[in-house]
């Protein structure tokens, strides 16, 4: 298996990307191209002391960077010869089965749209992280912002999309699917919500998918489903709330644990539990947000990323090589598309 | 003062509702009508230990009660001798400064709309609880529920109506409002965020409000703003995912302290931080959630209230009383409403 990594994407590139891609092949075996500045990548695998590639990493030129700047809906025309779009076209052409980036969110979801391409009938590919819960594998959350303004359909196919995901990467038999909610009864939400419930409804009935109804947000941790579905704009205030109350939870129990020596003292006797919760709510640990509904996988690391988070992704990249998505959403395509008229579009 | 206590509303109900008005009315020296069944308040009374109405503290009689499986569209004719219902009248006709209940929101919010009806000019009244805040006085969040579907007009009132409950409950010289959005360019969201932006700008513009532009969920608890601005999909979303992930935190903090003998001594050693936590986090120290727009102040008690959580709901009614934000409304409702040729609702 072969991963192809954008190496000048994110705040820490090149540097925290190749080495992270670096310890992935060592530690995975698992061979990695590293996409970017050729020049640079040796010089700043010289300057952490590795002195030649090791068995099984590449480097393909690409003198370009896509910027947090640049226009997304540009830059195949504006950055053809940077690392991400290089990166995509190798993917595309079987260079390797997937690709991993950290850069710019939009550019990489537009670009991988453009080259990478859709799986035949889907209507939109979704950023799909999976949120950490109290029990079980986690959830997926599908959509979190690749596409903000959904009809019932796109949502209706990120449930299906959502379940296989759940299935083959977090090993869950037969995943609940629920719909993001203000209320558990099927007459709640906005005309979007009300008109998805029916659709995701009758693909539970038909045993296409087991959508166990509404859920609320306050639910999504504790693990009453493994997947979310929810427009991109809803899931992205979804996720942003719990990074967000997750950081602040963790700032009030520093300052519980920094109140004087004794609470010093509590924090030592704590610490395999503080790394326990740490652990729970890292991404570095867990990975990146993987791109569904594309014909290959596509995975975004985090902005942020440092090497350990890079290993993750590209570990995760593996798996979802592996488990092949594409193949069991172009297979039932016809499931989970909406007749014209039938379909109402906000 | 006088505030009126909806004594049959909410899980807890009467005992914890009886109660827990009292407690108010001994220690805030303010007036209060209980309604609901005088027999069964009486004798939860008596159960209790309390053996006569202390001073300053008066039963208003409805037999009716207001159960969470009504329709909250028709409880004015199916309910009208419920608790609620009797309560909203008595706070239009004069006989109280606020009204107080842990009933069903749904039912609450109609109720209230039709009997104490909005402000002139208001389009839509907002459920605004206050969010924790890292730094500062907390957040104002709304709409948290009231009405899902709204159009960029309900937002624009929602900048203002919020920015003046800030100021007089919250004590903020100037408060920063900002719009609930996926990102912080002017250009992010749905329709409905990017044409609200404009009408926000326009009135920060003009200096009716302090419009600081979008807010991530990320930084809501962060203090990055004093009133979010949502509308009631979204910013119920924002308001559960705060609360369930907070809950989750609490539980992997439980999970920690559990461990074994030393980091029950932890637990010991911390048990200020943690408090200090809990009271940060509790609604029953806050109060309930107001809901503004109203012409006179209707405040909504958690559900599963406890003696305590009214107390804290009958203080915030007073001040709410004191405050009076209708009459900031009312005299600058000019300033909030869209002419119908711009408007474009959603």
């Amino acid at each position: 298996m072969r991963i192809i990594v954008d190496v000048m994407g994110g705040d820490n590139a090149p540097d925290a990307i190749a080495l992270g891609a670096i310890q992935a092949a060592e530690e995975f075996s698992v061979e990695v191209i590293l996409v970017g500045r050729g020049e640079a990548i040796l010089q700043c695998l010289k300057a952490h002391g590795v002195q030649t590639l090791p068995k099984g990493v590449e480097i393909a030129n690409a003198e370009g960077v896509v910027d947090m700047h640049d226009d997304p809906a540009t830059i195949l025309k504006t950055r053809k010869d940077s690392s991400m779009v290089v990166g995509l076209q190798m993917l595309r052409d079987g260079a390797g089965d997937a690709f991993v980036s950290a850069g710019s969110t939009g550019a990489l979801l537009s670009a991988a749209t453009l080259i990478v391409k859709r799986v035949k009938g889907i209507r939109r590919a979704a950023l799909s992280p999976v949120a950490p819960t109290k029990t079980g594998n986690g959830a997926v959350l599908i959509d979190c912002g690749a596409t903000a303004e959904c009809t019932p359909e796109f949502l209706l196919q990120f449930g299906f999309m959502g379940s296989y995901y759940a299935r083959r990467m977090l090993g869950v038999e037969n995943p609940r699917v629920a719909l993001l909610n203000i209320g558990e009864e099927d007459t709640k939400g906005c005309a979007l919500q009300k008109q998805t419930y029916q659709l995701l409804k009758k693909a539970g009935d038909a045993g296409y998918i087991n959508f166990t109804g509404n859920i609320e947000a306050r639910g999504v941790l504790f693990g009453e489903a493994d997947v979310i579905v929810a427009d991109g704009f809803s899931g992205n205030i979804l996720l942003k709330s719990i990074e967000g109350t997750a950081l602040f939870m963790s700032s009030l129990m520093k300052d519980m644990f920094k109140r004087n020596v004794l609470t010093m003292l509590g924090a030592l006797f704590c610490r395999k539990g503080i790394q326990n919760i740490k652990n729970k709510m890292d991404y570095r640990e867990t990975g990146g947000t993987a791109f569904i509904g594309l014909t290959k996988p596509v995975i975004k690391a985090h902005g942020s990323s440092d090497a350990r988070a890079i290993r993750s992704a590209v570990r995760q990249a593996m798996q979802a090589a592996q488990a092949d998505i594409s193949a069991d959403i172009a297979a039932n395509i016809d499931k989970m598309t909406v007749p014209k008229e039938l379909e109402h579009a906000e």
